[in-house]
């Protein structure tokens, strides 16, 4: 694996089989050693930094050579600073609290048998992932510290990259005497390989696909292995006729322009028709300044000289961009349905100072996170205090919303008996 | 519908907008309105017996004509009495409490954001299951209380009956002015529409195959909705060495024989070398008794004259019959590494007065429900306390063991802020 060559072949039954091994020796890991191991591996990152920039160097030429984006190799790029933060997180899951173990519910049957419900580790997981080589440690530290075994599949342009972090890894893992295949890495860029690692259902237990929407649309098709849907976000702000338009405009601001390639950024307004004549203007000017473009319906552009005609398409998407797409409507019931009809059930805010249709729109919109006069961008795992994330999720099974070490977990009931028959 | 003629095209993407529609009516119907309508559909449930079980009896000759197993025509027959059950069994589901809307965690952020965890229904839940017709009633109630849409997929053979039980499912709710869509069937028989509704993951938000192993698999590998997977137990028990032998005996008796067709019966039987010669003679002649066949290892066939060699493919198999393959080990480590080799994750027991033993036995299998000193045969709604159950779930994302009213449910975050941003 260090020498970073490129192998034909990848046996992913051995890997799964490997996996399983490990998952039975992490599930009986005790926090203490499961935060010495990771405190261990932030120190062999750091140890490593050079060996690790070197590797990453070479896929940074290569992506140079291919002509990519300058930002997609900015994502790409590893630096000390980068590999430090890398460090800095499996330093700060080693501070969070150890989910395993934890009682979720005890009770005693009239026959005698008493049960438990006891949180324990998922088991594998698997995480597919495009470019940027620090997801290696952060989804390794996340699962380590929930108790499970992790085999990732990362970008093509980064396969020397997250074999460099893995190798690090798993160093610092055997220096602990932990199975080093606690973290294994898929390291091939042929997507025959990844279909194959989606139907790996026997050993792996979740499939977490991190990345754009078209990596999770083909993980969504393809797996046979239970998916966990996370990022993409169309989320949307509803000026509702009783909102204080004070607090509406910076929260728009912030939530459109604070960080625009972010899956709670906000893609969609909606506005309602009794306030588009003192607001839309405003906003317009506003947008202006930090070189938002509109797209608007008939009555938006009749309103913004510079706003553009939107298609249909238009409300549908996830612009990650510059680009704010803007609907007028008649009402709250109007802007429910526009919304549960265009959302992908992340992000959803509602500004007004009336108390029945904030309820209201808090029960009827379909989403993970539904806010009331305030920034979708607080969807994330720090904002609410959970700490590190592994993603948000936008389904509803298993887990909903930013997904922290407890959502990285199952359970199973223990039942301690006396003889019991039926 | 009514009329029971065959449909030669199901407009699937339609019957998903219904249930999308009626999912936003559900969400929003308090739990006394849910429990009024529950009942006012066990009502009609009765005063539609003689419609039923006229479309059951067509089903019923189909099946005689075609040579079915009395068994299977047994599963498909429904009578007064079997009505009167589901009518029951929707009665009992009005009484229990109802898990929508229950706050799951509520904190404030130091910025002043107010965060709820709030229990949502999941919305549209596809079911697909085997012949009985009573499972239309069953999972109608439950999925409803939870307050879910549910689509529904029976078997070719109890297709009229499945029509006429949803038929009177939907006047009912009709009568209550409730959306009849709550309740939809799929009534074709073609394997190509299964396959169709399988994809249907834009308006599914999670499909539940109840049925043998390979309906299981099929909908596994097939699905683009999340799947959780129920039913298939390859159950096992392990003598330990510390096992109180007379605990043992009819414990292994109750789990094996009680009734054998279900998922929770014992499959396998697992015993320490310690107590193979004290234990596995006697087990044999109460086993002899009750007609149930040994399939054993080396060891066991030099014990019991009777027994028959066991092959590899015997321990993997759910044989839902009067056979029991039996297994002699060294130890627990052994015991443990057989059961997490060859189970289902389902229900697991080790019969032991060690405390230790007992405690890894908890820990280090892999399965919903680890039992000891107890009959596998608890793995049930009812037996842990939550009531009805859609099924028992054998995977570990989302839930695991008997799937309850909560179980059909998702949440959501509503966060309530008076203006921030980041």
């Amino acid at each position: 694996m260090e020498d970073g060559k490129m192998k034909t072949e990848v046996d992913l039954e051995a890997m799964g089989q490997r996996a399983s091994a490990a998952k039975y020796e992490l599930q009986g890991l005790s926090a203490d050693t499961k935060n010495h191991v990771l405190r261990a591996v932030a120190r062999q990152l750091l140890d490593d930094t050079e060996m690790i920039l070197r590797e990453n160097g070479k896929d940074i030429r290569k992506a140079e050579e291919n002509g990519m984006h300058p930002g997609m190799v900015d994502r790409l790029r590893l630096t000390e600073e980068r590999i430090q933060a890398m460090a800095e997180g499996l330093c700060q899951i080693a501070g969070l609290e150890d989910p395993v173990g934890e009682v979720l519910d005890a009770f005693e049957r009239p026959n005698g048998l008493s049960i438990r419900k006891v949180r324990v580790p998922l088991g594998v997981i698997g995480i597919i992932y495009e470019s940027r080589p620090n997801v290696t440690a952060d989804a390794f530290g996340l699962c380590f510290k929930a108790g499970n075994a992790v085999i990732l599949k990362g970008g093509s342009d980064a396969l020397k990259s997250n074999a460099a972090v893995t190798a690090s890894i798993r160093r610092a893992l055997c220096g602990c005497r932990v199975s080093g295949d606690a973290i294994q890495l898929i390291e091939s860029a042929d997507r025959e390989v990844a279909a194959r690692f989606m139907k790996l259902n026997r050993y792996v237990d979740v499939l977490i696909p991190r990345g754009g929407a078209g990596l999770i649309r083909s993980v969504v098709e393809n797996s046979t292995i239970p998916v966990i849907e996370t990022g993409t976000g169309n989320c949307h702000i509803y000026v509702d006729e009783y909102a204080d338009l004070d607090k509406a405009l910076p929260i728009i601001l912030n939530a459109k322009t604070q960080r625009i390639g972010v899956c709670n950024a906000c893609e969609s307004l909606v506005i309602h028709e009794a306030v588009k004549e003192s607001f839309l203007p405003r906003l317009a000017e506003a947008l202006r300044e930090a070189n938002v473009e509109m797209r608007g319906d008939e009555q938006v552009c009749a309103l913004v000289g510079d706003a553009v005609a939107a298609t249909q398409e238009d409300y549908g998407k996830e612009y990650l961009d510059y680009i704010l797409s803007v609907k007028v409507v008649s009402g709250l019931e109007e802007a429910v349905a526009h919304i549960n009809r265009y959302n992908t059930k992340h992000s959803e805010a509602i500004i007004t100072e009336n108390k029945e249709n904030a309820q209201r729109f808090f029960k009827e919109v379909d989403a993970a996170c539904v806010y009331v006069n305030a920034s979708t961008r607080f969807t994330d795992g720090f904002e609410f205090g959970f700490g590190a994330e592994i993603g948000i999720s936008t389904q509803k099974l298993h887990a909903r919303g930013p997904m922290g070490l407890k959502e990285l977990t199952s359970y199973k009931y223990t039942i301690e008996g006396t003889g019991q028959v039926r």
